[in-house]
């Protein structure tokens, strides 16, 4: 903790949070004539693009969480520290934390995420498996991992729905995530325990809307639909879960669904520090700011990532939630801090939408760009893989990731098929 | 569940353990004319001589454990169930289990392994880190992370010895963990907490005999305790651990070291459920087998690996507890009873012994040959790591650990340098 001591007359840049948009802030400062700061809760970056391949066995822990210290702490001008945010007084400048010593700021970069919205769904607390941080994916991974091997120890459990997985959510999140459960078991878990048949493990996505994929054209609508079933995902569009108990799942059309695993890929908020601040919140608990993605009356308070709600005047919309927006934003402020401490003018935000995609499963993906050309099947998979691949932090993390890749593709084998307990 | 109540003509072999003898074994019955059950107590292999590799951030978790049902599951007459067992009636041909229904055999390969024995030192159970499971090397991982964590909080703790580590056992795994810590600390943590001053960081390596590495020719010896003292290891020969306290170690001789870690590599001794079987127990409660190592007066049961005091008549000696003796016993009894399945002729065991090597770190290690020839440091350290690799079970391990290593020996940085908690 020597450096927040330190008498320094350089400006301290106090970054809060360690995702894609504090990373990107840090990034942007390391030539900064500053102390920059940068404290998150855990040790590690999560990349969450890939959060549903770490809970399917496809990829392994260390290539969906990454050091802080290997990504950012060998800047000279920045020091890391794992620590909890309770309080930041706006007009004193200082952030004050449960396990640190308090930190005084002269520029502020808030990037502390959201957390998973139930909207309220009775039982989902105690029961979903959300799917937002690197423990929520690993958990869901151990939890299907043990379902299926107590099928194996007792297989009257599976009348009980042990094996059928309800996926909430028609997004990227719920669609990819569904999509690799669906592939795991039917390519892996179906060698793995022949006597267990396969039509007794259901995988069933449901989504509020009319159509999966909302943000994509209809051409890609339509073909995540027809992917997912043909993966034999169960879709059921217009409907939405009223109730979540251990083993079973209560739509609100009154249909009742034993199983025994809920995974929520549905929505977020605005985390419960966002939340004890005293600043007015928009939509989903959101901080609103302005078009410099600066607090409105805190010209040295920058709001980034999954936290801010940014209004994006070209396309008349709030930005949605997503690690594109997440990483341009951090960049943005990390990039503008730098100017005004060096005395140079700045601009303010303007997002860079490149396309989204999404992947299904083995040779299935789609990709809008944005001149709203679409591609899917398995040419749009090796977009995806080449962007995820370039997105990746460094270039052992890219090769891992396409050993690991092809050894599934090749094999139809996953690395982290198993669970480490404490004995 | 299916498969052990299913009528078959065929003979079944029960495999009990999943390490290097029993996945020996089920590599030499994938042809065999039999029904092949391999129960372990969790469902993945552990690659025992990189457990301290995992300790000490170089690889991750899937370099070091494997899915048992990669490795075996592929094979047609093999089912693998994941169970403990309890206890095995030796004239009844059953064994029992804590989680699976009793299970009869025809042929029993006993491959459970050893646990780790504390020689009844006051305070070891409860405070010392052994080094034998996987689950021991991802304890001792998070245990030092979370020291170097609470300095960073707390810098007064380093006068209580946080940050001090004693490493007991002069054998490979006391000296392969001692320098790979020591490392750990010099060439990462000293980057990380550039405010943490290394001497205040003590890696003390302690062994009751008078020299390290005891299997090795003396020059490797005095080379291993000059290599180690390099990487700044403190040695010390001739002395015995006697008590264990959370932030204490005392020493026979009546010293007191500060310490919050002390790593247990020092010896191993059969399993609870073998001493609970009726059986007369050898040295280090192993049971003693035949040469063709079966259980006198049972010639179904093989016992193999690290339970098995295998008596070498050519060397007049037990064999080591070592990957590669494992390896071979377990080979030897799957081949073994295919061949007796078979009708043909089988021979005794004969452990060929393909030398003894043991890295000390970045371009150090011991290599001695059968021939007695001995290698040291970068040379010895390219052969050491040739070797393991050919031992990895996959392609893509030996990949993803060549990228750990190279990466490392790069840029200084550990895949694994972090914990995933709960939340």
């Amino acid at each position: 903790m020597a450096s927040s001591d330190d008498i320094s007359t350089r400006p301290r840049v106090l970054i809060l949070g360690g995702g894609f948009a504090g990373v990107g802030a840090a990034q942007k400062l390391e030539h900064a004539d500053a102390d920059v700061v940068l404290v998150d809760r855990h040790e590690y970056h999560t990349f969450q693009p890939l959060l549903y391949q770490l809970a399917t066995g496809l990829l392994e822990v260390t290539a969906v969480g990454h050091s802080l210290r290997d990504l950012v702490g060998h800047h000279d001008n920045t020091t890391i520290h794992r620590g909890t945010v309770s309080s930041v007084d706006l007009a004193a400048r200082e952030a004050r934390f449960e396990d640190l010593p308090p930190m005084t700021y002269d520029y502020l970069v808030l990037g502390v995420g959201a957390e998973v919205n139930f909207f309220g769904t009775e039982g989902a607390t105690e029961h979903a498996f959300p799917m937002y941080t690197l423990p929520h994916a690993v958990n869901l991974k151990d939890h299907l991992l043990e379902r299926w091997d107590a099928v194996d120890h007792d297989p009257r459990l599976i009348e009980d729905g042990a094996l059928n997985v309800v996926v909430v959510g028609g997004g990227p999140t719920g669609v990819e995530t569904a999509g690799a459960i669906a592939e795991l078991y039917r390519s892996v878990f179906a060698k793995d325990y022949p006597s267990i048949g396969q039509d007794e493990a259901r995988v069933i996505l449901v989504e509020a809307g009319p159509e999966l994929f909302s943000m994509f054209k209809p051409k890609l609508r339509e073909y995540a639909t027809k992917a997912l079933t043909e993966r034999t995902v169960e879709v059921k569009t217009g409907e939405t879960v009223a109730a979540v108990a251990s083993n079973r799942v209560t739509l609100e059309s009154g249909e009742v669904i034993k199983a025994h695993t809920l995974v929520w890929g549905a929505g977020l908020q605005g985390n419960h520090f966002v939340q004890s601040l005293d600043l007015e919140l928009e939509r989903g608990k959101r901080i609103g700011v302005g078009d410099d993605l600066t607090l409105p009356g805190h010209p040295e308070v920058y709001v980034v990532g999954d936290v801010a709600a940014i209004y994006d005047t070209k396309r008349e919309q709030v930005l949605p939630q997503l690690g594109s927006v997440a990483l341009q934003s951090g960049e943005h402020a990390g990039e503008t801090i730098a100017r005004r401490i060096a005395g140079k003018k700045t601009k303010p935000f303007a997002y860079k939408d490149k396309g989204t995609m999404a992947a299904i499963g083995r040779r299935a993906a789609c990709v809008e760009f944005l001149a709203g050309r679409t591609m899917t099947g398995a040419k749009a998979q090796v977009a995806w893989a080449t962007v995820h691949l370039a997105l990746l932090p460094t270039n052992e993390d890219r090769s891992k990731a396409v050993v690991d890749w092809v050894g599934a593709a090749l094999t139809h084998q996953r690395v982290g098929r198993f669970t480490v307990g404490k004995t």
